[in-house]
């Protein structure tokens, strides 16, 4: 987390609307890939400037991707040429902003996150995804080229359904729909390692394991801090207050609404879950002193019956019963050894010796 | 949880309204269900798909029930003829939906679930039940056929009050009506279950009851997450703003939704009822550890004075008192037994020695 | 809680309306009380049918007290009378409602309950008392005859203050304040319980105790449970949105809102105290563990060092100081005296021989 | 709590509007004081009943104080004079109301509390404050002289500020805003204990700390009670629904205003640190009985390996090195000194002899 | 917080508007730092009193610092030459406020909190800015001098952007942005601490350890205070009621408010760390109680066979095996050497020797 406010406390006193790309810098060029599609046809065309893009007039919808925010000259120019407000470009170049949604009068502006769940560190990545909902064009940022919205595109391809037609309302549907998808599958392989988890936590209450609930915990808490904004802002482009979506387009981002909704109730479960394993470990800890303490007195009372008898025996009285007898060590062994067994058969029929 | 979302995960990037069915597959063929009656006359038909129902055009109200959601064409089939939304058609095959309204202009959608509790693995199964109430019929949907809704089928043959002349939107109360009660039903026998646990939590605290504990706990979650959306859903019926129910059955389902309420606050009892047996089961546990150190200190308090007492008579000093005298040996044993008495009585006194 | 629910779950799917007492069966015949009044002349008449109590027909105010409500055709002769609708026979058949107003166009129906506090077994007993209340009638539906009403009857008979003259919805709010004071005295009872249970929890924490905390916090729940819709209810009768109150009359309706919103902040008052009681017993506990603990320290530091001399005494080495001296084993014996004194001298000092 | 209760319980069945004073009985005769004033004049008079006081008719601002509220003939005839509705007065008399304020046509009617913390009991007192804000007259009604509207008495006969022209709103006001300060008395002097108790609890973790922060704890939920309400009031004062207030007397209602969120905020602060004083408390036991464990591992640690030796020397076997060598009996005696030193050399280089 | 409450309860009975310090007294004199400017010019004058000032009449925006608040005669001088209420001037002499907006005819009155974070003593400072934005002025308010709005005057110096041409609601609006920038920084700080923190909790879990999470905690909860109410000052500003803000201006307020609402949400996440850390370090102390007993049953298994064996060849009986044997001796230190070690791999193998 540290990291993150470092980053954002250099801009402190700057004025706002500054281009300053506050995220992982990429040496890598940007790339800027145009679709533009009606019913009848699709274009696409990837460049590395606008220049290069030709863009097209009014060719029905265009949906730009770009990939790479580090080169400020680019995103100006792009501001520039679909009318973007300074604020909503600092907005895309902060790359840690919550979900949120801002009504502009041409367009829409949607913050959004993918996440990514790394199993081995145990924690997630997240990547921001802003979109610009225009009348005729969709406009996608991502730090670098991941791929997500490739089965989108192909879709687009292929042509299958009413994508082609709908507009670009509903290509913002769309591109949601993926991201909420993508939701589920962090949390499936959260819930995954939590179960793995769930075991442990009985054969082996380790401080690794207490550490690792907290990390799901606190992963967790990411992806709820991430959803719940996207809750509001599903709900407030169901209103469609603005008419960027078509009625029917409406009904679809409603299932998208559906979608989240149910997400946040699978993610408080999970938390339920996380929250029981927690008692569940501090429980086991104390288990574990109740059966170190049963072990020492278990040993505490088979020795010191025995060991007493050998003090007696080992006293220098003139007159001790059975000294001179020739069985009398035998006697005294097996004295002890019968109250130790004798002990043993309590303890057993306890279920002292047992470890649950 | 993770079975489901990974079935969920399979959709992603697919276009909305795509037919797949989310569910246990059934190899079964789906069955079709039509009741049509009104208060004069009473007419049941069974068959494989639609064409054999020879669907009656407007005789009162027609009530279908469908068993088995595998066959997407089946479904297409029925979607086409009832007009149904692709949306509605997709959430009845995704049966992990959570239960909710949607409000079309024919028709109302509404998602339920069914609850049956295994005492066995002490866990809760559910089955979704998607209802479509349009102007004259009443759709169900249904994984399998399970005879829950067969005592609304006897009343509507023996035409009991008035469930055949009071028209769909009765038919549809009394199926929720049903579906309520099976709730409660659920949560008696998990109460049941959970004064089990109750007595263990006194008796014998293992871990078992803790990971039972915490299973009751989850469950009673989960009928949480299911009841809550419904008594939205029953409160927005109540509202009736589209004109689906006649004034009296909105007293019905305002009976209905008192019903929800009364379940929502038993089941908060049965948390708060669960919360409770944690803490019991936490002090159980610490109370063990207590009675172990006590064991300990008590053997020790009844060893530790003999063991003193026969090393002081195994020293080697020439002059001991009572070493030579004939009944030195059977003082230090009565000394030893004294002592051990002593204490003993003293234990007792204090209640050391009782379990509790 | 599961005994309640049981009898619910008999009634699944019969159709809403069915006269079926849910509740203690009562074996002996129900009775009816009338009174009858206006300013000026009082008539009390009871029988055990309503044809033998000749219903006046419109002398200013009638009360009538049903006791006992196991005969269904009393209870439907009773709703032909006074018009009223079956669902409202429903809810007065089933004694286990939580506290409700239903309006309807000449009737208000209250539910409301009674409690009584059994100082035995540190359970709150409940009944359902069903308040109809028409444009000039008021009726009363209890299980069972418990004169807590006398009182009530009393000031009609002696005609004190206006309560006879100030029509059927001041009545009403007389019967709601003798229900809320009831609250109180129950309330009490709970509060001098939970007092000797705050002394035992320091004196002797037993895991007796501790159910007892649980189970007066259960039964503080199932007061809130009835009092926070109680206050809904009176919350709607204030702001009489049908007019069965006179404005004076919702000034003492406010006063009964008052009293409920106090009863539930005592309430909430005695649940932090209650679970500041469980903090505290959670702690003797674990100080118990602590002073076992420390005692047998204490145990193993005096006898430790007189053990190690008696054996170092013992040792068959040739040339061993003090053993050929007269006085040897009174020096050893002084030894292990003064060694034990000293550590006595230094536990008392620390305080590790308090209790405290 | 329970001596409240059982108060209020001995009025049962009572009409509402009885004059029952439920509070500390005063044996002393009560007392009115009369303060009239605008902004040329002051008279102040004092009397035992109204008469005595001629009430002069309409000079200005009147304020009477009302010192004791057990003689209900007073109170009645201040009700008459005033015309003050029998539900206030009953108010006026139940001096455990919660703070609220009720309107009528006529007057304003707040119910607010004083409170005093006693530090060598730990508890908070209270009284009941009952101010009647007429157009022309403020009654201030409490249960004995204190003195702690002197301040304000003063600041009248000095006519500092505006307090003598600004009419009875702006008197009340003044009236809340000590009331209000008094508040942050009691609050400083809780927290001045509550860090006495944090030192404590560090130092010297006994039950009567623990008990000294649950009642605390509870002071601070009594506090707490009254002054949400005490917001509720002040904020519908602000409204002025009624106008009672000049629009520059709402400006200062609204900084009364701020002072309650502010005091609120400071509780919930306290709290907060008396939260963390439990966790504090807690693992300080917890941390207790690890160090006496320890305690008894270093006894056992520097003991057994001595006892052995000792034990090794002490058998009989006829070759046992040492035993006739003449410095067998020193040798053995280093080798016991040399364990435990160097025993404890690792144990103060573990910090295990440390008390942290 | 006793320091501040004392100093407000010297205030008792005081008329409200009284101009009395509360906060730490300065004895350096109070300065004045006054910039006017538009688009074209920029003037600065620095004094220590209003009239050296020489308020420029109407020259676009006036910028007046006050540092120093200590003097009531230069305050109520301010007070009259921009007409404040008497109000505004105390609550800006009380430093002690909580952020809040006040909305009077001519101006705004917003009070700020500024906080710097002391990493040696683990403690949040703060301090009151207050803000007063009228139609063509700026006033703030500070104890002392910082230097915190110097990157501010660097851009109206430097004329970056259009801060000189919009407005002094765009100024405030500058404020603003740099207090929650501050904001960020204190956060960074904390969340430093509060990693070296987790680290020291799981190696050297010390009481020490435990009180700085719960001081960190309580600084979380000072910000948390401090931030929700700014939100709802920005909240309130953003809705421009009183049309002090540009549309333009309106749109920065908003990413304001973003930030602030980020920040809020960094902060809980900081709280749920700090919750999972007091997790951890009672688990840890937990931990640490079983490793104490642990060693001790090692120790007490390691030795006490081999005592037994020691005392059992140490008995006086006449015939004992091996006694006469000339290896006698050996086999039994023999014996006791293989006990101990085959105890010995057997807890290593158990993992009872590892310190985890």
């Amino acid at each position: 987390m540290s990291r993150k406010h470092k980053r954002r406390s250099e801009k402190v006193g700057l004025p706002a609307g500054s281009l300053i790309h506050i995220g992982e810098v990429k040496t890598e060029r940007p790339e800027l890939v145009l679709i533009s599609f009606d019913g009848n046809q699709l274009t696409e065309k990837a460049a590395g400037n606008l220049t290069d893009l030709c863009l097209p007039e009014a060719v029905g919808t265009r949906w730009l991707n770009v990939y790479g925010l580090h080169d400020p000259d680019l995103m100006a120019e792009i501001g520039r040429t679909f009318n973007l407000h300074p604020l909503v470009l600092e907005d895309i170049l902060n790359t840690d902003q919550r979900p949120k949604l801002d009504t502009y009068d041409d367009y829409l502006f949607l913050v959004t996150r993918f996440f990514s769940y790394d199993k081995s560190s145990m924690l997630i990545g997240s990547e921001q995804v802003s979109i610009v909902l225009g009348r005729d064009f969709v406009l996608t940022f991502q730090e670098r080229r991941t791929g997500s919205f490739d089965p989108l595109r192909e879709r687009l391809r292929a042509n299958k359904g009413h994508i082609r037609t709908a507009g670009p309302g509903y290509l913002a549907y769309a591109l949601l729909d993926i991201i909420v998808d993508r939701y589920f599958i962090a949390l499936e392989q959260i819930s995954d390692d939590c179960e793995t988890l769930e075991d442990e936590v009985l054969d082996k209450p380790t401080t690794c394991v207490l550490q690792n609930i907290h990390k799901l915990k606190r992963e967790s808490v990411t992806l709820r801090r991430a959803v719940w904004p996207l809750r509001e802002v599903v709900n407030s482009l169901i209103r469609n207050e603005s008419g960027f979506f078509t009625h029917e387009t409406v009904l679809y981002l409603r299932d998208v609404y559906d979608h989240t909704v149910h997400f946040i109730e699978s993610l408080e479960a999970l938390r339920d879950l996380l929250a029981g394993m927690l008692d569940i470990y501090l429980s086991s800890i104390s288990k574990r002193v109740n059966m170190e303490v049963r072990a020492l007195t278990v040993m505490a009372m088979l020795f010191m019956p025995a060991t007493l008898i050998a003090g007696v025996f080992g006293m220098n009285f003139k007159y001790i019963p059975l000294l001179d007898s020739a069985d009398g060590f035998w006697v005294a062994m097996g004295g002890m050894a019968t109250i130790a067994s004798v002990m043993g058969l309590i303890f057993w029929r306890r279920q002292w010796l047992s470890r649950h």
